[in-house]
């Protein structure tokens, strides 16, 4: 269709079928839907009719290919002008190849996996009949408390920003329009909802302008230029205006200076959130203000489909602004190629083929290898196949390793520890005994230190059920449950090797665990083929290479704690320091317990030392920083060597460090690398207190090393 | 001195004694100081002349009356002008007659009584040769683990603004210039200092320019509205930039829009912490950000008289600045009347009549009276005069009650519990044994312990040292010592009925102690008569009548908690929530564990049915709500009747409650009172997006009732 003809169906539209296009709606309301007999309940609950419903623009969340397809095509039948569908779901980590969750695959750093991840979600879940995904992610988290830290890759701007250009590009491919088994992706949650005060979901985020503009808005941006079709509000207040009907955020920022024309969708209910918000009496001003805000589709509340009509006839609302929200629709329709194709890519019998086939499962298997964390080390792993290992914990027998959002993952497809294990080193050698996640009874905990007298070394497969993050998981004491602590110390007691495997989704505060252990892998929620590749990691079939993206705090007491935070005025440790008045806790350290970028290996990467290709660097010239890694193990080995930037002084305040480049490089025992980074003039920009975004001439370091901590300093000066 | 002699004053002085009137420096740089001899040292770190001391404007913190008289004389003997020095110090709360931590003094609700405490201070310190306070700091404070809470009276903007005018009134006096016995205030920490991240002192603060200026911005403007003469740069940052070179904030804000014309000092060491910081690479950068931002007074390092001079010949710098920095320091001098009277009120005889003498100590006994706090009292209070009572844990015997800043306070000439009991109760009813703050023997255990249980009743005196709170005292868990909560349980074994009393500067985690003690009496740092007015308050010879001015979180993970939150979008336990997707914890409740304004009294408030006088308001009009309270225990009592007001939809979010207006009444067993408040349309302003500061007509919710969780709720309307 071309735009004349979009425009000739616009003009077409009645007032009441524009309006219709711009609401979502759960299958349950279509004709069509698996879920049929439902739809009294729901239209009612609403108070739509049937005739809004069949108009309606898109649909949240289907069930596969042949409801799809059924739904479209009763749509189609049923709209007076036929225009189809757009289906859209939360393809988060996978549709039913689940993969490890964002926070893990953050850990991998590893784009190309993080792109073939979404592609493998996009192909499922197209063929499933999705168009479009609620994803990626890309809030800037720094609370262990907030649930959806699971959801995020982690607390990094630019880390953040280049997973949120691979999840687009695996999603959306080159181009969206020409590209087979695609989906549209979303950005969100616009903007900045990682900031949840308290780790509480849903709640206030507040911060200045220049805040948001450095830390939190680069991934939504980065997601944009990479062409992401739609984009998210946050449920969350900016400058004490709920995201959903934020003129300022969405139509100043997003639509009139980042020059956005796609889709601008709510989250769940959040036009009408405006009034618990109290930002709205009633569902009226909920529509205004969203409408005004620049939100084209409101996601399963009536307040448009309610009250714009009347906004635009008592002229309150410019029937232009309806007209553009739906035009946006019409061309993501188009883009998507429904009004030749309404099912696209909807296919039963392809769907039965590829959902979770082998070469699926093997990419997700591949990105649980990269993304777990080996935490601690203490020459107990890997483990040897002729040990006798006893396997226990609540997370020994599980098969709760797909992690939340996953989608139309089937937890008992998932490949447990205890088979990934027995699948290396047999049935001999592995024995497992189980409990639950916050409690054991008696016979549990017998059975489990019996099987640990009788082994060699102790596996502990511990963590958080699903439940315990996720959306509105937010967790105030981010420890693990009592009674995991309680199992640690008496499993301890025994006095064999320990290691413990940790299935999560959030940083934890590992004391009691981290101390107790010989060793501690950071498993994650690693998805379908987790313990399969969980277990390889283990006995060091592969040797594992994630690096943390997410600070592990010492106590809940210390968050929020990040590596780029400010040096402030009184830094602990200067050299003319004082020993009380500086800043700092009195009970604990300033540092985390494991810092950004942390990650071992079996390998053991040692750096020479670094040389810089001169001292000064100028708009036209270019830095080299090169340093050279040598894998002085026995085991061949990935390394991330990882370069961070500090300006030693800016118009504002500026980061202790920052992450501006890294490189994995996989690196066989004895063998050695140069690793050369290049420094450019454009790495050193930041937004000023006017929120210009440029550098300033003056002092830097430049850092280098295997994480945020433990590098080598270069200084050198950037020549105005 | 009239403004034209204070101008030729200032056209005699050379730009080198200009620069040197801004610069404080500590009585050990000068000449008479008690001090002498370490003269050398500082002078030499500092890289500063005798000629710039001998010409500095001001000294920072002095040891009595002798020494200023002889540090003044020589000041004006080595200027070459004459011109006096002008003397502070940190008269926070009390003088040598300590009164309780201002967060104490905030439970009061007792504006008068704060008016006071500080008139008092102000005699001693005046007498004493001290000119000018750095108080009172009415920093708005959320975080429990941030030390200087103890200098702040809470978590509410308006609350915190009537203190803030209380301790200027009562440092002041009505005119500053007349009144005998006065000190100029200084508000502090401009602006956010309270904001903190982390909880962690000097920290980053960042939040948006609406958040400011609607909570934490409104004490320090009633401060100056009330004529304080002085205000105090904040350590941290604000909007990125460290306040102290903040020219946003203190030029454009304080100076221009809000026409503050006094002096504006630095804190200690702040110039030249913009190094650290990293705004500036130099100290002369600091010089230049510090004075261009409007900085008069440089605390404590040396940018200004090392740099200032060179800016100016540069032409950097325009001498105007300069002139106008110490043209507002002469005025100030003028005001205290020093160039007349440069020994103003120091005078070594009434400072050995007056300080600590029998009616200050009095008036600091009736504050800690109204500044506790009963929290729980199952029955348990008052004791009785004739049980035997085991007083122990590690406040029983200590005399660490003065609390952090407490200037020349001696901890020697505080009354301890132990000694306020046995003046009560007699030495044959009380028996004391104690232990140490976060460690007991396993003696100290046993003497406890055997004291509990020969008596009827046990007071457990628990704590934090003093050192545990104040300036850079920060907590990252804020709960009582490990072994302190030990000593609860091993106590509670026995069962004897417990009360508790705690000696705190913080809001404490109470989990382990609420639960377990009969009654507990939060006595925070009460000062000098401490002791002996917590002993009245437990034997009923005074009934409690405090009130909290932070929330108590249920942990440290809930942090920040308080009670003037936003609704957020999806709130806990309204009609329609859902279960799982709220904004909520899963481990514990949204609610903090004991609320603002919350306190039991020994007598029984009960509330008849609040009656508002209409239900519609408009700009002209007034509501009254009234209310019947009546005592019905059998005890006289005071209680704090509060009023909260709820905007249901404004232009921005909104907070569920917000104090307006209380009124304490004390009530004999069986009165009633009614208590009338009155609504106007004033009180419903607030900064909406653009940072208007006005009412919006609509819905509001007014609520009365002992504390901020319980209360009655009716409705209004403002017409417009």
């Amino acid at each position: 269709m071309t735009d004349i003809q979009l425009q000739s169906l616009l003009k077409e539209m009645t007032l009441t079928e524009k309006i219709a296009q711009l609401l979502q709606l759960a299958p349950a309301f279509y004709e069509g839907a698996d879920s049929a007999g439902q739809i009294t309940g729901p239209l009612e609950g609403m108070g739509i009719t049937e005739e809004t419903v069949h108009h309606a623009g898109s649909v949240l969340g289907l069930g596969g290919a042949e409801e799809a397809i059924a739904i479209q095509d009763a749509h189609i039948r049923n709209h007076r002008l036929s225009i189809p569908l757009v289906a859209m779901a939360d393809v988060i980590h996978g549709y039913r190849t689940i993969f490890p969750v964002p926070l893990a695959l953050g850990s991998s750093w590893n784009l190309e996996l993080a792109q073939r991840s979404a592609a493998i979600a996009a192909k499922e879940a197209s063929v499933a009949g999705i168009h479009v995904t609620f994803s990626p992610m890309a809030d800037l988290t720094r609370d262990p408390r907030w649930g959806r830290v699971m959801e995020s890759t982690g607390e990094d701007p630019w880390l953040n920003s280049l997973f949120a250009r691979a999840f687009v590009r695996g999603y959306q491919g080159v181009d969206l329009s020409k590209e087979p088994y695609k989906l549209a992706a979303c950005i969100k949650h616009f903007a900045a909802y990682g900031a949840a005060e308290g780790g509480r979901d849903y709640n206030t985020v507040d911060m200045s302008e220049w805040m948001r503009r450095e830390y939190y808005m680069p991934s939504y941006r980065a997601a944009l230029e990479e062409g992401c079709e739609m984009v998210m509000t946050a449920f969350n207040t900016v400058d004490g205006v709920p995201a959903t009907g934020n003129r300022r955020l969405m139509r100043d920022m997003l639509r009139d200076e980042w020059g956005f024309d796609g889709v601008l969708i709510s989250d769940w209910g959040a036009v009408k959130e405006m009034i618990p918000h109290g930002v709205a009496e009633d569902e009226r001003e909920c529509a205004l203000k969203a409408i005004e805000a620049g939100v084209d589709i409101e996601m399963m509340t009536p307040c448009y489909v309610h009250h714009l009509q009347e906004l635009v006839e008592s002229g309150e609302v410019d029937e232009a602004l309806i007209d553009e929200a739906v035009m946006r629709i019409l061309k993501l329709k188009r883009k998507l190629g429904l009004f030749e194709n309404p099912h696209r890519y909807a296919d039963p019998a392809m769907e039965r083929e590829i959902l979770l086939s082998g070469e699926h499962r093997a990419a997700a298997h591949e990105a649980a290898l990269k993304s777990c964390v080996l935490l601690k080390n203490e020459a107990m792993l890997p483990l040897s196949k002729t040990a006798k290992v006893a396997l226990i914990g609540p997370f020994a027998l599980s098969d709760d390793l797909l992690g939340p959002w996953s989608c139309m993952g089937v937890r008992e497809e998932a490949v447990t520890l205890n088979q990934g294990m027995l699948a290396i080193a047999g049935q001999s050698q592995v024995s497992a005994a189980s409990c639950g996640v916050e409690s054991m009874t008696d016979q549990e905990l017998a059975a489990m230190l019996a099987a640990a007298r009788e082994a060699d070394v102790v596996v502990l497969a511990l963590g958080e059920s699903s439940e315990m993050s996720g959306e509105a998981g937010c967790r105030a004491d981010i420890r693990l449950p009592g009674m995991q602590l309680e199992l640690v110390k008496q499993v301890k007691a025994l006095g064999k090797p320990v290691a413990v495997v940790l299935f999560n989704g959030r940083p934890l505060d590992l004391h009691g665990v981290l101390e107790e252990a010989d060793a501690v892998l950071e498993a994650w929620y690693p998805g379908s083929n987790g313990g399969a590749a969980v277990a390889e990691l283990l006995y060091g079939v592969v040797n594992p290479s994630g690096r943390l993206t997410m600070s592990f705090p010492h106590s809940v007491g210390q968050v929020p704690v990040y590596y780029n935070s400010f040096n402030t005025g009184r830094p602990q440790g200067a050299p003319d320091a004082q020993v009380r008045y500086v800043s700092q806790y009195l009970d604990i350290p300033n540092e985390p317990l494991l810092p950004f970028g942390y990650g071992l290996s079996y390998a053991d990467f040692q750096y020479g030392e670094a040389v810089l290709s001169a001292n000064e660097l100028n708009a036209d010239s270019k830095l080299q920083l090169s340093v050279r890694v040598t894998n002085a193990g026995r085991l061949e080995g990935e390394e991330t060597v990882q370069l961070y930037i500090r300006d030693i002084a800016g118009e504002t305040v500026r980061p202790l460090r920052e992450l501006k480049a890294f490189e994995k490089t996989a690196l066989m025992p004895g063998e050695s690398k140069d690793i050369v980074f290049e420094i450019t003039e454009e790495m050193l920009r930041y937004h000023h207190s006017d929120l210009q975004y440029k550098s300033d001439p003056g002092q830097f370091m430049v850092m280098v090393g295997p994480n945020s901590r433990d590098v080598q300093e270069l200084k050198f000066v950037l020549k105005a």
